[in-house]
């Protein structure tokens, strides 16, 4: 890897950030190799991106709203941004464009972008009264269904005010290209304070780097292809899109890649993977970790376990409400699993793999559900382990984008997955932003052409936020859904309760 | 034109709306002219757009508010989606979407939306604390900088709440394929009123009718190609654009298209004329009417005239505080204008043709500037005339597109003119929404890849409503423009007054 590590935040952010913008300048000297360039998987979020599959994670949260007005009740826009501010060199591609290189020789890089303009990315709205969690919900759907400016640096934070009891919805997006699922909470943890009183610093000064000359730059990526494996790769790639045979070969290619995974590696055909539109759903579901936490007390297995057992029998309930068949079905969920280590965090990017793993639906006891997950996950895990830790680095580089492309591309026909199911582990203990403490935040996963939903999980002080984005045009029935989740954990837990022997808990 | 038109709609809207629902229904019986197929002009907006140029008309009203919100404070969003249900019959293409012909073999057709949800297109949102005028703006910039989705009825209804005094605005955005300038005018007054009371009465059945199984379609379209005038102009065009020698074609039509409008036919090169990104400024400045009477009165020429120089003199400043050497610059608007008749009012779809006006921008007196453009004015419709009305229909058959898709195509190599400036004469009574009475209303002219800037004015119950639309990116400096343009009114009416010898009026 070429991308230079930030080693690890919360150091940086004690000490005096002079080592930081050391490493921000001078970046672009003569030596190629210190260009930022975007990772083939990087790559692969930009190339997949289109109106109907935008390509950002993002969140939305709500704070304790107080701090956030000034004593004539307005929200202190110019002091959010100025904060925002203050922060962006912990987060150098936070004021970067995308530059590509000429005649398409090469992944884009990273560049300064000269009129970085803090007003576009840091904006504020307002809900209309009475202010609503569904409101919000709608609000946030709409903000999230839009794509990002790709001629801006990939990122936009929505402040909300006009929410009930005086609080503040903060509405994040940024680009998958810029930060995936794991390093976004690192993000959010620059933006955000553990302590009430925001920690505000002025930043060094911001020195804008020119981009590298335009010839230069084609030479040096003429050249990185040639003797880059992983862009052997990539031309091997970009000569199957090729429009004579496409669809041939990226079947074949998927033949060979489901055997990796054994027999039964094409996910059921379900209404869950139909071709979405440019519209989204968002609605957010709390459990309380604790019962999580009894759960597995009673019956074993891992949180994620726990989670993922919940997660099938709310899709289960969904899918009988729509009258579908689910007897003996299995769904199959895409999750990733970050192959990052500490010293990795906060260097922006993607280090993910991806585990399939099998959602029993067609299981109508919750305490077989969660049986039956953990035995198939503890076998992912076995197998996994026998592959070994660096063939998952390699499959980073080489395969998740394959298998993220082919799954985008193979749409309808032959889905290696249902759904995308990301779990983030948070901070449990309380967050602040502007002084107002942070009482839930819940992720969004973006959609590709024949996935419905993406159901994206957040723990946080004491709760699993589940965010459930779903495609307006082929899933209007997300309240059943949020419904039969609340009532699928509610069960395992009063399962659990029994089993323990404490019914009256 | 194989489209039907609806007569007009004052009538319609009296008597009983049967006749509206007969020619509604029953459109696609086997006969192959009964398709509502898209002009070529309707189908080159959708050819042009993209990210960068989104092709739909918009504007910005705002609305004594009172009436918009029931007894707990609520704004009565419900019952102004039923408001605007009740009147969809009268425009049926607002429940219509586009359905393109199997191997693109022809121009899309209009069917009805089967899927079809009032809660998607009319909405709700709400400003910040204050409300200020400032921020209506921001938001008008943002909801007019965003695509409409193709696979639904090309429209959006915004209403917005939260602003000073109480007050309501509405936010609207209309596809230019749908609907142009003047029919524009025509939807608002069928969701408008011209009492404060809204005349509600409930709307026929709506029967949604299937669209036209493929192979007729194919067929049929097969056939008109082969057999109609504008559809073998249509693919030679589609010819042209081929990747080959695409530029070379182009400039060479550009070349004789120029001589038709003399050896000027070129704009001079400004600021003005910069690629545009993907999002946008606006604002609105109000100009009374009673002024730009006086303004004729004192001078000559149409009222017409007289904002187009009012306008220049607003350019003059602007481009003078840019740097930029003016001295004897004149600047090409290009001026779309109506030949509809009355007969064809309320038939949507696009009926305009252009006037290319010099805009005097290098001229330093105001009253120079207004004589200079009475002139051209003067000259230009002579030309018109002898020309000859048949002549004009058939512009807007075959040169308008050609000419709007040339100055988006040749960008900033060639343009043919500097910027669009469009007069849409409205009603001087007051109108009312939901029972609120109509204060102003900006209109929105789309931009295009080479013009940063959009002038859309809007006559209303005694005022000019001049919409500024600019790129963010290339015009940042919109406020400057907005100054120069009340001020240049201003010069202009202070040079009436002394002419007319009523200096102290």
């Amino acid at each position: 890897m070429r991308r230079r590590g930030l080693g690890n935040v919360a150091g940086m952010q004690q000490e005096c950030s002079g080592d930081v913008a050391g490493m921000y300048r001078g970046r672009y000297d003569a030596e190629m190799s210190s260009y930022d360039r975007l990772s083939s998987l990087d790559a692969s979020f930009l190339h997949l991106e289109s109106l109907e599959t935008p390509m950002h994670v993002g969140a939305v949260s709500t704070f304790e709203g107080e701090s956030f007005f000034d004593s004539t009740g307005r929200f202190q826009l110019a002091a959010a941004r100025k904060l925002v501010a203050s922060r962006l060199h912990l987060i150098p591609r936070f004021r970067k464009i995308l530059k590509s290189v000429p005649l398409h020789q090469g992944r884009p890089i990273w560049v300064d972008d000269p009129r970085f303009d803090i007003a576009y990315h840091v904006r504020l709205t307002a809900l209309p009264s009475p202010g609503t969690r569904e409101q919000l919900m709608t609000l946030t759907a709409r903000v999230q269904s839009q794509l990002l400016d790709r001629s801006r640096p990939l990122w936009e934070l929505w402040f909300v005010e006009g929410l009930e009891e005086g609080r503040v919805a903060l509405i994040q997006k940024t680009h998958h290209a810029l930060v995936d699922g794991v390093s976004g909470v690192d993000v959010a943890t620059v933006l955000l304070d553990f302590q009430p009183e925001p920690a505000f610093r002025p930043p060094p000064r911001w020195i804008v780097e020119p981009p590298p000359a335009e010839l230069r730059l084609l030479a040096d990526s003429v050249w990185e292809r040639a003797t880059e494996p992983a862009e052997i790769v990539r031309s091997l790639r970009a000569g199957l899109r090729g429009p004579s045979n496409a669809l041939e070969n990226t079947t074949r290619i998927a033949r060979s890649v489901s055997s990796l995974f054994g027999t039964d590696a094409l996910a059921p055909h379900t209404s869950l993977n139909a071709l979405v539109g440019r519209n989204r759903l968002f609605d957010g579901v709390t459990i309380s970790f604790d019962d999580v936490h009894r759960v597995r007390q009673a019956f074993g297995g891992t949180i994620n376990d726990v989670i993922l057992a919940g997660v099938s029998g709310g899709l289960r309930d969904l899918l009988e409400a729509r009258g579908e068949p689910i007897d003996g079905m299995t769904l199959k969920a895409f999750c990733p699993v970050s192959v990052r280590d500490d010293a990795e965090r906060m260097q922006l990017g993607n280090r993910v793999s991806a585990m399939f793993v099998p959602l029993p639906v067609g299981l109508p006891d919750p305490v077989e559900r969660l049986e039956a997950v953990r035995d198939a996950t503890f076998d992912l895990k076995e197998r996994e382990q026998a592959v070994g830790a660096s063939f998952l680095l390699d499959l980073t580089h080489y395969a998740a984008p394959t298998l993220l492309g082919l799954g985008a591309r193979l749409a309808h026909r032959q889905p290696f997955f249902n759904l995308v199911v990301t779990n983030v582990p948070g901070p449990q203990v309380p967050l602040y932003c502007m002084g107002g403490r942070m009482l839930e935040a819940f992720p969004v996963v973006p959609l590709t052409k024949n996935l419905s939903i993406g159901i994206a999980i957040l723990s946080y002080c004491g709760n699993l936020h589940i965010g459930l984005f779903v495609d307006r045009d082929t899933f209007p029935d997300l309240p059943v859904l949020s419904s039969a989740l609340e009532n699928s954990f509610g069960e395992l837990l009063k399962r659990a309760e029994e089993q323990l022997g404490e019914p009256g808990r």
